[in-house]
């Protein structure tokens, strides 16, 4: 019989992770730390189970963790989501995205993404019977090209998938880049479908712009952000969505065949912990005092490396290396890089429907400084 | 825009448990223990937490708790699934549920589910695209009637789901019921998704037959169980599916886009705790007796006992009660029971989609035992 996903193989993350325990290589391939979250959130979780909080919670999530989520977008963004009809808790965000995109499209729509694109938009959008319609970001500079994105419109358009802090290329989107987005959406249905996993990692002082920043964007779109990554406990699996009633319903109605609900004590853990501000709020100075220091390490290699504005991730571009090298292609850059250097990364082409090339590798900083300064020697040794 | 999922309104578990929890009645609505899992299942999450486990375990599961899952199923049941390409640990059955029938149909493919039947199956297969094609299991016994699956097969049909031991209904397969479902699917391309999220909850010395103990049919099957109902961790979320590898790819594609991944303390836990084969060996004697505690109980009042063989529910029929409660309709004596005696109970309507009544609730008997006598209280002084 036919398959779903005819084209679809192992994720390259996956693929690579295996690639880089096989060799001992430093893993800077798939996005996660390799220290360890906040022991009093562990001690959170400990004390979930101790009380007993093991049964189904409620299906949109345990309301003290709807509430911390809705008290923290109010307070840094401004939009109020009613936590009981607005926010949904999620097995992760890759489950958001599928929920979001199957609950708000109907086979045959059209679903714009911009790419380099995080893997899982694609097919999670060709399980929902609907069209990927794919526009580049700007070569070189990564930023949305909105000439472009209005020329993919057409009346079946839906949905349109925005990720800020952008991985992989770290762009984060302006206030300028929002307005134009608001602008170009007024007067079209068009939902967005806002990623914003990476939300507490933008540096240099810049501000994320959530859609929660803007009622415009924020009264069309389903918010998607991770506890995972901002608390350091990948493994968790636990997110949220928040959008407003009408596409929440939409959305509830899909989780609650999806996933029906999500882990009884992490949710009772994250209610706690997020009554304290300080674990989010101090995020993006502990990641760009490691990006700042990833960044000097490769200074000293023959890798450009490229702006760095936000999320946990350092593209280099690799053309610059002596030829038979630089002539690699991404995948194989990579796997050089893990088996002969020793240190994992992520082609950037993985983020390309079309496999494109054009010589850049993406690593992750979310290290230990052991672990950074160890994959630097590395690189500076045959780089 | 037109919805997903137009029929779909809130789950009946979530609208009686909302509905008990305001009114003060004893929950015996939705299927979940009020008593907790084992001090030592906890003390590995916290063993788990402790040694940092807590970023992204493989997508298809932690390998120990899958070779655990192998284990069992080959020590039970016969068959030995590859736990490198045959097993995937899921967010619950009910993702699996949704990733099975996602991962092996095609828009416009027929999946026969047998009524009354669990309420995420029907929107599982919409999602899809599929086509919902519903079978009722014999009036009264709630056996399986082969002649009227066999008159509903077409040559579209791509699934059939089974559910045994049968939510809600009680009834075990018999091993040549399973013998006649391997008889009638034979030289037809048809797969199972065999739902055996109760498979350790046989009573009364009856087998449970598995997918897994009948090779001819778990060469067709993804068979789906879960960890939460075994262990009475019900709002954990973590549950498995084992089938072919051929099967367990295409399952694996969907899974990597929908979840990723599950909850990696919990499978670290689960997998050192099921290393200890006895809390699911005698899981079948702890309910049995709730079980006939909870019959004993029910005997002195007018309700008629369905027979239960299986499971953690007890169906019983209320057409034998004074004239103007036998005439309520299903939901409307669940809502009566529920606010008026005490007691929250699930009407078997909610598992027909054309929500047909027959004058029969479902009590769910996982409770502590002081939790059933309080109900039996309330259900004596007046039915
Ligand atoms: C879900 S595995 C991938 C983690 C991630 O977001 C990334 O590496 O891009
Ligand atoms: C996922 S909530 C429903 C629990 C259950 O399986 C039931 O009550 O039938």
């Amino acid at each position: 019989p036919a398959s779903r996903l005819p084209a679809v193989g192992t994720t390259i993350f996956t693929v690579m992770s295996a690639l880089a325990s096989e060799t001992g290589a430093v893993n800077l391939g798939q996005g996660f730390p390799d220290f360890d979250g906040d022991p009093a959130l562990m001690q959170a979780v400990k004390d979930a189970l101790d009380a007993g909080h093991n049964q189904y919670p409620p299906m949109a999530g345990l309301p003290a963790l709807r509430e911390a989520v809705a008290a923290k977008i109010a307070t840094l963004y401004g939009t109020a989501y009613d936590p009981g009809s607005e926010i949904t808790i999620t097995a992760g965000a890759t489950q958001a995205i599928l929920t979001a995109v199957l609950a708000l499209t109907q086979p045959g729509d059209e679903v714009i993404v911009l790419e380099p694109a995080y893997d899982s938009y694609g097919p999670s959008i060709e399980m929902a019977g609907a069209r990927t319609v794919r526009v580049p970001l700007t070569p070189g500079t990564f930023r949305p090209d909105f000439e472009r994105i209005a020329a993919a419109i057409t009346p079946r358009t839906r949905a349109l998938i925005v990720n800020t802090p952008h991985n992989p290329s770290g762009t984060v989107w302006t206030e300028a880049e929002m307005a134009q987005l608001a602008a170009l959406l007024r007067d079209t249905p068009i939902v967005l479908i806002a990623d914003e996993v990476y939300e507490h990692m933008a540096y240099d002082g810049v501000a994320h712009q959530s859609v929660a920043r803007h009622p415009e964007l924020a009264a069309r779109s389903v918010l998607i952000s991770s506890f995972g990554k901002t608390y350091h406990v990948t493994g968790w699996k636990v997110a949220y969505a928040a959008a407003p009633a009408a596409l929440m319903a939409e959305f509830r109605k899909v989780h609650q065949f999806n996933v029906f609900t999500v882990n009884t004590p992490m949710q009772h853990a994250l209610a706690r912990y997020m009554a304290d501000p300080r674990p989010y709020l101090d995020l993006a100075g502990f990641y760009q005092r490691k990006r700042d220091r990833f960044r000097a390490g490769l200074a000293g290699t023959a890798l450009r490396l490229l702006p760095c504005e936000g999320t946990y991730f350092q593209s280099v571009d690799y053309s610059g290396l002596p030829g038979p090298i630089a002539a690699l292609d991404e995948n194989a850059f990579c796997r050089w890089l893990t088996t002969e250097v020793g240190v994992a990364a992520i082609p950037l082409s993985a983020f390309y429907q079309d496999g494109f090339n054009q010589q850049i590798a993406r690593l992750c900083f979310a290290k230990r400084d052991e672990t950074l300064d160890r994959a630097l020697a590395r690189l500076a040794e045959r780089l």
